[in-house]
C-alpha cells in the first residue's frame, strides 16, 4: 500500500511531484492531475475529486473514449494475465473476478466482447460499489444504452472508483462520502424494551443462492455493537437479514407451541445508494412482526 | 374408494352390519366398533368418534399395546412389501413415504428399530397433519418419552387418524373438525387500500430445502380466490409465503428505486394446530411491511 | 312513511301515476319525473336515478338554478318557519339543524346570505352524508367557487339526496350504493389471537368537541357483532376510536407496570366516502399498536 | 439558590462542617447526615445518599415516623400560611400546589386527615415525579396499605425527594439517576425516509382535560432537535402526543382525500418510571401508522 499524503503537503507540491503523488488513481492518465494542479489549492478533498473530474469532463468525446479505453476489461484477459493496474487487480479480486469458473469466464467474455463491439470501449464499472449479480444486472441494462448516455455512465463510475481511490491516498478535510451502513435493531413488543442476545445473520441473495457475510447477537440496546456493514460502500444488491426470534422468545421462557409461529424471521431488502445508511429494524413479538426502511 | 354411509343408516343397521359398516376405519380391530354400537343411536359424528376412542381408552394396557402394535412400520417393510391397510396405503403415500432414497428408507429403519426396542409397539402418527420434516422432529421427541407417556401419544394420533377416516366414510351432521384453513390478505397502505395482483407463493420449508406447493394471485379485495389451503388439515410444520410486492409497486407505477428496497418478501411462519385458521396478511409499502397472526 | 312501490309496479305505471309515485323525491319538480318516464321500463333503481338525474343535466343552466332555488337553505328560516318539503324536513332535523342556538342559526344564515348572494340560489348539501363541521367546512369551501363549478356542485349533491330518498321509496334490483361501513378488528399479538371482549368507543370529532356515538365490545373473533356503523351512508367527517386495550390486558392477567404503557388507545380518522367501507383494525400488544385503513 | 459543593470538599470537611453542608436535604433532621459523616470518604454521589438513607432505615419504627411526621401536608395549610422548608416549597409550586381552587384545596384537606388519622404521619411524595393527577391515583391507592407498607413506601418516597435534591446540592462523580427522557422519531414508510417538518405537540393527559407542554417539529432525520423531555424526572402520569401528519403528507404534495384519512394524530401513553428513556416513535403513511415502546 502507497503512504498516504495530507492534502496541505498535496497544495504545497510542484506540479510534477503533484501529479506523481496522485498516480495511478486515474489510471494510464498523467494528464488529469495535470489539468487540476493548477486549481491548487484545494480547501478539502472533496474540491481535489471534483477538480480532477472536471478536467475529465471537460476533454473532447474522443479523447474521453480513449481514457475510459485504457481500462482493463472487467473479469477479462488482463485480470488472468495479470496485466492491471494495481488498483484495479485488488479491486476486482474483492467479487472474487480473479477466481471465475471457466463458465462464469466464458460469460464475462460473451458480455465484455457485446458491450466493446457496440460503444467501442470496455465497460466500467465501481466493482466495489456492487455485488456480482447487481455488475451482471448493470451489465445487461447498460447494452441497452445509447453511446453519449453510456459514455457519460462510464465516466460516472470512473469518478465513483478514483473517488474511492483518492480517500485512501490523500488524507485531510472535507472528504467526500466513500462509505455506507448498514445497522438494524431488534425491539421486543411483548415485553415492551429491546431484544437482547437475538441472533441476526446478514446474507447477500443472488441468483444462485445465499451467502452468509456476518453474524452478530443483539446487544442489551436491542443493536448490534457494530454496524452490520460500514466503513466502506455498500455493495448494490440483494440482501437478506435473518432473525432468531424463535429461539430467543423461547429463551425468554415464554410459553409459544410446539412448532412456534416464528422462528427464524427472513427480512428480504434491496440496497440502491452504496453511500447511503440503511437501517433495517425488526419490531417483534411470537406472533408478528413489523419492518421499515428506519434512519 | 368405500361408498359413503349416512350417519342415520349407521344408527339404524344391526350390530354386525355396523361393524361391518366401519370396517378399516380402526385397523384389524373390529371389536372397537363392536363396543361403541350399543351406544347408539349417535346425534353426530364427532359423538360416534367419541365413543369408538372412548372403547379403546377403555381397554386396559396390555391389550391397547396390542392394539396399537396392529399398526404398520412408518415408511416400513410393510410401505415396500405392500402390506399395509389400504388406508395406511394412501395416507403413507400422500408424504412420498412409498418412494424414499435409501438412505432416508436406512433412517426411517433405524428411527422405528430406536423406537420399537425402546416400547414395544411401532411408531404412529397422523401423517396427514405433518410435514416430513415435522414427523421426523416428533420422532426424535417422542423417543424420549416415558411408556405411559408414549402410549397415550400413540391413541391420541389414532385419534386424529380414525377421525379422517370416519369423517370420510360417513355423512351426517355434527362432523368433528378434520380440516384447517391457511389464508392471506395483503394491503396496500401506500395507497390506502387492498393490493390487487400481487403474486404470492407458498412454499414447504424442510430441512433440505422449500417445496413450492401453490401460487396465487391476489384478487381486487388483496386476497386470494380460495384458502391457499383448505378443506384438510393444515401439515404442522414451517411454511413460507413470498408476496412479489416489488412488481406489484412497480406495476403501480410508483418511482422506485433501481434496486427496490422490498422486492420479494418472505414471511416464514410455522403452523402448529392442523385443524386451526392461519391468516396470514401482509400490510406493505415498497418500504415497509408488517404481518401477523391474524384471524 | 309514505309506502314503498316496487320498481316493476313503477315501469308499468301510467306516466301520470308514474310521476305521482315520485312525487317529492325531487323537489317541487314534477318535471324531472315526466322526463325520464319516457326511458322506461329501467332495469335497475340505479337505472331510473340515472335517468331521472339525466332529465336534469339536460336542461338550460337557467332551469338548473330555477331548479336548484327551489331548495330551502340550510338551517334556514324556512326550517324554523316549518316550510319545507317533508322529506328535507327529517334529513335536516337529523343534525339537529332544528335545534341550532342562534349563534350557530346566526353562523349558517350569515352563510346562506353570503351563499346567495354569490351564486343566486341557496347552498345544497346532502346532509345525511355529513357531520356538521363537515358540512361547515364545505360551505366555506365552496364559497370560493366560480358560478357554473358551484352549480354543478349543487346538482351532484342533488344527485345525492335524490338517490337516497329513491331507495327508500322503490324496491326492487339494481340498487344504487347508498350505505357506507365502518368496522373494526382487535388483534391481540402478544397472545397471537383476536383480543376478545374490549371495550371499543366511537365518537365523532368536531370543532367543538367530541361527541360518542357508539360502544361495543369485541366478540370472540375481535369483532364487533355489527359494524360500527353499517345500512346508512357514513358522515364525511373526523371521528375517534378509542379502544380501551389497558383494562383488557389488566383482565388477561398480564403483568403491567402501575401506570400502563397504553391504557384507552385512541384513533383519529377522516371519512371521506361516505358509501366506502372503512376498516379500520387495530393490533396490539401491551407495548404497541398499529391501525391502517384495511378491506 | 446554595451554592453547590464539590463530593471531595464534603470529604473533607469536619462534621459539623458536613452536616451543615447537607442542611435542608433531609429536613428538620440533621441527624441523617451526623449518621453518615462517619462513613465517609465517599467514591460518588450515590453511594453518599445511600448512607444517607441507610442512617434512616436503621433508625426503629417510632424515630422513623417521627422523622417522616416532620415534613409538611401536601398542599396543606402550611403551603398555604408560607411554614414549609424551603426546598418543599418549590417543590410543590412545580405542581401548582400553592395555586390551588378552593374545591380542589379542600379535597387535598380530606385526603390528609383521613390519612394522618390512618396512620399518624402526613403523605409524603415526591411531587416532582409525579403529575397532579398521579398523585391524587398515589394518594387514594396508599390509603389502603397497612401500616408498615406505608411507612416503607413514605421513606421510599423520602429517598426519591432527597436524592434530587442532593443531586443539585453536590457535584462530583457517581450521581445517581434523577433524569429520564421522552423522545420521538417520526418515518414516512410512503417515501423511505425520516418525516422532516412534523409538528409534534405534547400533553399531559389529566382527569380534567389535556394540558399542552411543548410543541417542536421534525427535523431532517425525523427527530425533534432535543428530547421532548429531558434534564429531570419525567412525571408518572398519562401523556398524548399529537403528530400532524395530515399536515405533513399534504406539504409533500401528496393526494389525499378531501378529508384525509390521517390529520392528527394521537399517541396516548403512560409513563410509569420516572428516570426511565421512553423513545414513542410513529411509523405513517397517509394511511397507516404503527408506534410502539422503543429504546
Amino acid at each position: 500500500m502507497v503512504d498516504r499524503i495530507s492534502l496541505d503537503t498535496l497544495n504545497g507540491l510542484d506540479r510534477a511531484a503533484f501529479v506523481a503523488a496522485l498516480d495511478g488513481i486515474f489510471e494510464h492518465a498523467p494528464w488529469v492531475a495535470e489539468a487540476a494542479a493548477i486549481e491548487r489549492p484545494f480547501a478539502g478533498i472533496a474540491d481535489l475529486h471534483a477538480a480532477l473530474m472536471a478536467a475529465v469532463w471537460a476533454r473532447p468525446e474522443g479523447e474521453q473514449v480513449a481514457f475510459v479505453a485504457a481500462h482493463p476489461d472487467l473479469a477479462g484477459k488482463a485480470a488472468r494475465a495479470g496485466d492491471m493496474a494495481a488498483a484495479s487487480v485488488s479491486e476486482q479480486a474483492g467479487l472474487g473476478f480473479d477466481q471465475l469458473s471457466d463458465d462464469e469466464y466464458a460469460r464475462f467474455e460473451r458480455l465484455n466482447a457485446a458491450y466493446r463491439a457496440r460503444f467501442g470501449f470496455p465497460f466500467v464499472i465501481c466493482v466495489r460499489r456492487q455485488t456480482r449479480d447487481a455488475i451482471l444486472a448493470a451489465f445487461e441494462r447498460r447494452l441497452g444504452h445509447d453511446r453519449p448516455t453510456e459514455l457519460a455512465a462510464a465516466l460516472a463510475e470512473i469518478g465513483y472508483i478514483t473517488r474511492l481511490r483518492l480517500v485512501e491516498r490523500v488524507e485531510g478535510p472535507g472528504a467526500p462520502p466513500v462509505a455506507g451502513r448498514l445497522s438494524t435493531h431488534v425491539l421486543d413488543t411483548h415485553k415492551g424494551g429491546p431484544a437482547h442476545g437475538v441472533r441476526v445473520e446478514l446474507y447477500e441473495v443472488g441468483a444462485s443462492g445465499r451467502a452468509r457475510l456476518k453474524e452478530a447477537h443483539t446487544n442489551a440496546d436491542g443493536r448490534t455493537d457494530a454496524p452490520l456493514i460500514g466503513g466502506v460502500p455498500l455493495r448494490a444488491g440483494t440482501y437478506e437479514l435473518v432473525f432468531h426470534v424463535g429461539a430467543y422468545f423461547a429463551a425468554r421462557g415464554i410459553d409459544l407451541p410446539g412448532q412456534p409461529f416464528l422462528g427464524e424471521v427472513p427480512v428480504r431488502f434491496g440496497i440502491d445508494d452504496p453511500e447511503g445508511h440503511y437501517h433495517v429494524p425488526l419490531v417483534a413479538t411470537p406472533w408478528s412482526y413489523s419492518t421499515y426502511r428506519g434512519s
